[in-house]
């Protein structure tokens, strides 16, 4: 914590040209080190999150600049901390060279948290650094030390899975609509028919964050896996009897919390809810999701032939009839794109990336499946069902890490081949 | 995490003349292991907690030793991770030495407490470890590592202040029971008298800890500061009028996990309890301790004059009349002891240091205020009141930890000063 | 409960030409009455519900026929009782009496309120013979008994009051939205609005309708006493600090049960809001309502001067400039019709009516306070503030009820004066 | 509601004689019934009842005895109405005359029932008339009001059951310590160990008292049907698994609330349990109890012969062995006193009445299942098994209500007929 007394030079030698906004709140956040732990205050934390909290944008900018330099660890406390080690590799050198090697940063946002409201303060500080990081290198630490602290504190173990229904908050629901982004909630009648009772919403909470759902996931309890996915969406849709249901359909899934980006709550969320709906509703035999394919047009345009993206060019070419060839030939491409496009030996298709590395077998490509703007402008109106059975997971999550092998259907797979095999012009190598 | 590949070779070889229980839970953490976070199981962390809970005292230990010598960061990582920063001090290879120097035990500790109870789990682990730890010393590592994690997840911000009373549940109440470390309490019928409406118990939680206090704290509503325990502790004492008190008496407070210490709550716990009380009753005028003396008795052993051990020798000394003078040598030796009895520069009553260094005075010293056997055995029968004055906490807090400088009542000082001028035999130099 | 028997022979008979399924749900509702009241079984009182709640219509009313025809007390059985008190007037033969003239429709009842569900089902079913009651002056025994019954269990002792925000749940919220009877509510943003910080809303709920308020109340916090409604409604109007309003306005108020109709909750409500209000905000001054006036136009049609009618005869004719004397003009007329329309001795006006039998003083006549089509159609857009002093409430309500005495301003009763004294053409008789 | 001008009367002539605070509660009930319904203030009747809670025994005899005389209908008045209803029987001529029958006193408790706790008032004021209503059969009329509302407010549809265990709060669980009936609870250690995992506690409570259990019930889990009674009270038995347990033994069933008695909520409660518990544990084959013969013992004192009675005279008759042939004497003594003792047609015994009535079977005699001395005085240390089969309770309920006809076991009708066979001299006519 030698960047402690380091700063206090800096403040107190003036040199800083600081705002005074900025240093009053670098001096609250020296009050609150200056504690020992046990000591530090919960008032002096509230205090600095405030005085945070009131600076505009730019303020900020100054703000973090500081954090960056002056919070990190002195390179010459490390390195004798290394030296000594390296002299004698006891434990006790070893926690030394450790407590050397963690910035102040990392403790002193450890006290913020201590504030009413400190880990959501906390998260949203990381959103903002997040958004300045590009331009701003040296503020990768203040994310590094805050990324660290969340994943620590967002451990699975310390997540509620909730189920959210009508009989939620409206302050909750809200968020809902809000944070929904793979397809749009449009209003409280819209999410009034996701939340029926042939559909579940469930999501993770944390104790910190009582209104604020960390993740969330959209399941339609249907007869069959579904093929489309504006039935799915249509607030008119008629009730199905979620008694009589063989498959759980997972078509939308939200990471809410921009400040927590990076730690990964997906994969749990959707075994844990596979696991409850298969207690709820024991004859359920299929949990599979509706998927979009994100990367598939943006692939297409660079290595489809001239002559397919002239046939797709115009954004009505899906209306009225598709010649069956098209069809099929777009349907090829895509299997080919999601078993061969690759980018250091994964799926190029993020979505495909999330779900074939959790263990789930891509199933089955759907034609026009998602008819929306968007999703014919993302995907050529195309989606996929990845399916997750709950026994094969583990393998096929094991192949996937070690050998990057995809678990895939034959029928896809055929798909797949059909299109290397085709002398069309379509073809991409 | 250089360690898990050692560990299989540690394995695989057979070499370890592991016993069975023990391989098998190995196996376990190393499959948890093996995984990115993200994937790693929540059923593997269960199994791995059901693994460990199994085992008896001789193979934990057994595993102990495993986690102690094989789970630590490799020298010859952290050596080369120390000097490639050494030749180029960059954030990067900042970050790559942190990663090197983090033992891959506290990974696993992390994904054990993902399984449901696994904070629990790990806060008994390390009670374990703690009383093995004087005769292991390789433990200390373990225990750091639990401590680091178990401070960070114990943050100020995750605990939430609770009152407990009589509609709390039984299976919280026979806790405190169980846990009550200062003043024993016999049985229901003597904890309820504890939680009448002259009293208040507030405790903090931890929301993965429903039903278990952290910490708690017994305060009695009076009029005038308490000068004698017993009639706090007496279970028929009639009920007083808490509108009509005065006085805010904390007579109890008892930290209730041995796997949390060295991570201090009291100090936040009876500020925020004073907060709060001076909410619900404005007119409170004076927060104040009823606190044991508890190292007076060994200290005198060691320092005082022969005549007058002699004459406290008996254990019934004190009943009947005891002679005002030896009173007042007694009451003069005791101030002297909590202003002068110094350790490192600190006083060397544990209570006295706890007290002193949250800022509170040292306002009066009380004669056969605990007439148990217990006081008299290690008070000589005396307590003290401790008062916390809000508003100088802080000051007084300071003082004390820079100069060492302990705020006391000039009645006080007068009775130290009264010894060290006494010519008498009990005087100590 | 001489009924029971006379059923069996009707159905017994087959007499009755009863359609199945009533001839089934009487036979349902025979066997529940058939047992011994402590053992009258949930699940038959479950399935004679369920099977009420088949009938369509028409078969209703076939149902409610035999109810009101054949679940009365026999006049034998009453008139034989009754000559037996007479005879001798015994506290014996008073008890027989009273069981001979008590329906065997409210056993009926009692019992069928045992089922899940029960008493909702119940208040849904007075609501549907409120409906027909008109043409089926038989029912009005039906509705007798469900009265009494649930005026038993609608107690104000049973009903608890809560603070409806934007936590509550959507369910119920919905429900607001869906009964609001004043000034409807536009969706959910409109709700929104009027649950925000400067703004009250509190419900009557009882224990066994959890997600259904019996009546709700609105309120807005102000500075002074607001004179138009159209910023109460806007949701778009500016956020007030509640900290310094001295104001509490009621602006809506509405029972939410049809089928609760004639058990009066209003004024507890009122009474209750104001109190809370008033130990939660100690620095409000007032509590006063923003009231429409609905009888007041109608009233005019009946008795202005042919003039005024035309004057006022264009829907628009609020618009624009109005003339400063057909203002003064209608607000006497408005101050005289509220003093002196009187229908039994009470005010003509419903919502003058209970407010001034609540206690509450005429306080203020507002002009254009309610500009909505609505509001002009029915009151010529004027509002009434009536203001509940709780020192004075008992008094003028005892006032109320002994002498019909109105409590009002000086500045209402000079322009009722006013009016009486005006040679004018608008003049009322 | 005559009697009030005429209360009116009596408090005005100051001829009652009345103590200052009677009349002082009564003009509270004046004020209170002078209101109409809806404006019948809860603060009054908080009062009314704050003042009859400070009466003594005496003033309170003397409060009852007023309520007892006046405020019953006026025999004049309900003569006026009865001849009304005669001469023409019309529906309203009889809701005239049900008005006329319903004493003003079941009004006044309605309304005091709208003070904060008026229900639990109530019901401690029926436990009062109770109390004194043999030696004052004018009270009787006070009970009949209370009893009708209670009855109506007690409503199975109202109530709530829940599982009682060691999670529930302290102040709900020592009332169970408290109010225990059958088998006394001999503290907190006890009673943990009727809460364990092999036992099961369920009561009934309703909305307004709510840390007050109406009725409760005790099981234990085990296997086979117990035939002893001192393993399940025995706190230090070992705890079995509920999961391998064939048999829910209702071994207690506590009636807590003195003022509701004769409204009776066992039958519901255990029918109830009975499903509930099928519900968790689908392998349960038998709901059994294992009850007391209460009445045996003093049944056998005025019918068995002399030298029987000689034989069990002495307190100790049971220590030591038991001549088998005595065994058997006593066991078919039993049965037959079972099956055979009644009064008014049904079982002597109000044990056998209350199981029997309920559809249980009468399945098994166990000898010496209560060795406690209670058990020996009262059954001569028999208990019986009363078998509940869920599928023909109704049906046995049924012939018990019409034939009664008792269920029993042939090895019970065995015993019963070998009595009556027997030339012994334990003979009973």
């Amino acid at each position: 914590m030698g960047a402690t007394s380091f700063l206090r030079r800096l403040l107190g030698s003036g040199q800083g040209s600081l705002d005074r906004p900025v240093h009053d709140l670098l001096s609250l956040c020296e009050s609150l080190l200056s504690e020992s732990g046990e000591y530090a205050s919960v008032a002096l934390a509230r205090n600095a999150l405030a005085a945070y909290e009131a600076l505009d944008a730019r303020l900020r900018e100054e703000f973090f600049d500081v954090l960056a330099r002056h919070y990190s660890p002195s390179p010459e406390a490390v390195s004798a901390a290394a030296s000594a080690y390296q002299a004698e590799p006891s434990p006790e050198n070893l926690l030394k060279l450790e407590d050397a090697v963690e910035p102040a940063r990392r403790e002193l946002f450890r006290r913020l948290n201590m504030a009413p409201g400190g880990t959501a303060a906390l998260i949203e500080m990381r959103r903002q650094v997040l958004k300045g990081v590009r331009t701003r290198p040296l503020w990768r630490g203040i994310d590094a030390d805050l990324m660290h602290l969340l994943r620590s504190w967002f451990n699975r173990g310390f997540l509620r899975l909730e189920r959210i229904d009508w009989h939620s908050s409206a302050i909750l629901l809200e968020k809902l609509i809000q944070y929904e982004a793979v397809h749009a909630i449009e209003g409280w009648h819209d999410l009034r028919r996701r939340l029926e009772a042939d559909r579940r919403c469930f999501a993770f909470f944390h104790p910190q964050l009582p209104d604020e759902p960390i993740i969330f996931i959209e399941v339609a309890l249907t007869r069959g896996m579904s093929a489309q996915v504006q039935p799915l969406l249509d607030s008119r849709a008629p009730l199905a009897a979620p008694q009589k249901a063989d498959s759980a359909i997972f078509y939308s899934i939200t990471n809410c919390q921009e400040g927590l980006r990076g730690i990964s709550f997906g994969n749990q969320l959707i075994k844990q809810v596979a696991e409850d709906l298969k207690r709820e509703f024991p004859h359920l035999r299929r949990f599979a999701t509706l998927s979009p394919i994100p990367g598939f047009r943006a692939w297409l345009e660079k290595n489809a032939g001239r002559e397919l993206l002239a046939r797709i060019a115009d954004p009505a070419w899906h209306l009225g009839d598709v010649p069956e060839e098209l069809q099929k030939q777009l349907t090829r491409l895509c299997a080919y794109y999601l078993l061969h496009a690759k980018q250091d030996g994964e799926p190029l298709d993020a979505v495909a990336r999330f779900h074939l590395g959790n263990g789930a077998v891509l199933e089955r490509l759907n034609w026009m499946a998602d008819s929306s703007e968007q999703g014919v402008a993302r995907s050529a109106g195309l989606m996929v069902n990845y399916v997750y059975w709950l026994a094969e997971l583990e393998k096929n999550h094991e192949r996937y890490v070690h050998e990057h092998a995809i678990a895939a259907s034959s029928v896809v797979e055929k798909l797949a081949k059909d299109h290397a095999a085709e002398p069309s012009k379509g073809k991409v190598a």
